[in-house]
């Protein structure tokens, strides 16, 4: 999907929500639990739920993989079923990889040819050559680690570099360097929601990437700061939300009220896109 | 396994080599890959070569996860196997991961509880709550990314912070920063073996820690220059060897092949132990 496809769903759905398919089988409603199932049977009620009022689904994988391989099965089917209802909309592997250029062409080949990704979130430590693999594959994005929404984004991303007026921070550099490896077409940027002050200025580093904003409901951030500080012409902006969507309701009508959370959001988002 | 359990291991086998289960689907020899459960056998005759000579193996997740659950299931078997052959070895899952603390505690759970693997390799830029969780697990280990072997360690790794004298660089900032979350009973560091030189500069800043060596072989750093730099009095090195072990035979006698590699790799470290 191109950059322009992306802004056309989010303006068809007057949405830039994404929805994070962090699906914990402890935290699913009980009556589910027990279905040998579970895990895509919720996946499958949360996407019929959801997918008129979302752009994106983004499973992170720690939640699929600590399950093993009925854990990777799941995610596998997942996918096949969210491009099965609806075939437009935008897929990111959460998963934050990074590796040497040999080891990254194979997840590249994970994410991209077994499972069939949009996206995949890399971590930017090892540089250029461990992003470069997912970049060869025409039509689909990496989504690199700018500003995280944690805590301890603090610990390294803060860090002040020595340069001609040391203030510029690491995230701001990662983010500078890294869009120099491709095009606004094939990259975006996590940016953290938890920090929308800091958002207006990774804008003026990079005005036409989109960001992928973690952070709204469980951890904390403000829709209206981070569309005021981050929307450009082409909206830009992808935001996530996982536990408030989906653990809303633990009742048989979790849902009907993961879409209710979920239409809350798009209507926000809809006043901004006008 | 505790440092002290490693050390003994290491002094009984005369080997401080770990080897890399990169297990390549399309580079093992031919007349195993017709088969169904053709990783498993590969690796299976890979552990049973070598699993006297060395005191660790480490198979990088993206060759296993390539493969989809398919490959979990070789991975969950691959583990179970060594651990039938040889419940001393120290087991590495070469992941790479890093997320926030939530989604820490759930690839923690992976490697942990559904694999039993003694150590996971970490990505830092998220901070210390993306490795926190995993420090939890009594007896576990946690290897951190600090200099990588690869060409994109420039991009990052060798930035120069803001202090006092303007010389730190990120990854010495890194290494300094992460050695403070827990003891050198507990975390070890990656170092690349193609910057030998930088090893010693390391060793400064914890003289203590065991260092996990990756570079050796394939990637071109030199044992010498490696344990000159690196090695203090309890060996505090384990040197990967992933390449130049598997694939240095397609033929029948790959195995043999292998063990041979292996072993002209632990002869020359029983040199340095004495």
């Amino acid at each position: 999907m191109t950059s322009g496809g992306l802004y056309q769903e989010i303006l068809r759905k007057q949405s830039f929500l994404c929805v994070g398919l962090d699906t914990d089988i402890r935290k699913i409603p009980a009556h589910i639990q027990k279905s040998s199932s579970a895990v895509l049977d919720f996946n499958r009620a949360i996407v019929d739920a959801t997918h008129d009022l979302a752009i994106a689904y983004k499973p992170n994988l720690a939640f699929y993989e600590s399950r093993g391989s009925a854990g990777w099965e799941d995610l596998a089917e997942t996918v096949k079923y969210i491009r099965s209802v609806n075939s437009d909309i935008f897929l990111i592997a959460d998963a934050k990889r990074g590796d040497i250029g040999n080891t990254a062409s194979m997840y590249a080949r994970s994410f991209f040819e077994e499972m069939d990704f949009d996206a995949v979130t890399i971590s930017p430590y090892m540089g250029k050559d461990s992003v470069q693999p997912f970049l060869e594959y025409e039509g689909r994005w990496v989504i690199v680690l700018g500003l995280t929404s944690n805590p301890g984004a603090e610990d390294f991303q803060f860090l002040t570099l020595q340069n001609k007026d040391n203030t510029k921070k690491l995230y701001e550099e990662v983010i500078q360097k890294a869009a120099g490896w491709s095009g606004h077409d094939r990259m975006m940027f996590v940016a953290g929601a938890t920090r929308a002050e800091l958002i207006s200025e990774i804008r003026k580093i990079i005005p036409d990437h989109f960001l992928l904003v973690p952070g709204i409901g469980a951890q904390g951030g403000s829709l209206e700061d981070v569309v005021r500080a981050g929307m450009n012409d082409h909206c830009g902006l992808i935001i996530n939300s996982s536990r408030s969507i989906l653990y809303a309701d633990d009742s048989e009508s979790y849902a009907s009220t993961a879409r209710k959370k979920a239409r809350e959001l798009q209507q926000a988002m809809a006043t901004y896109l006008k």
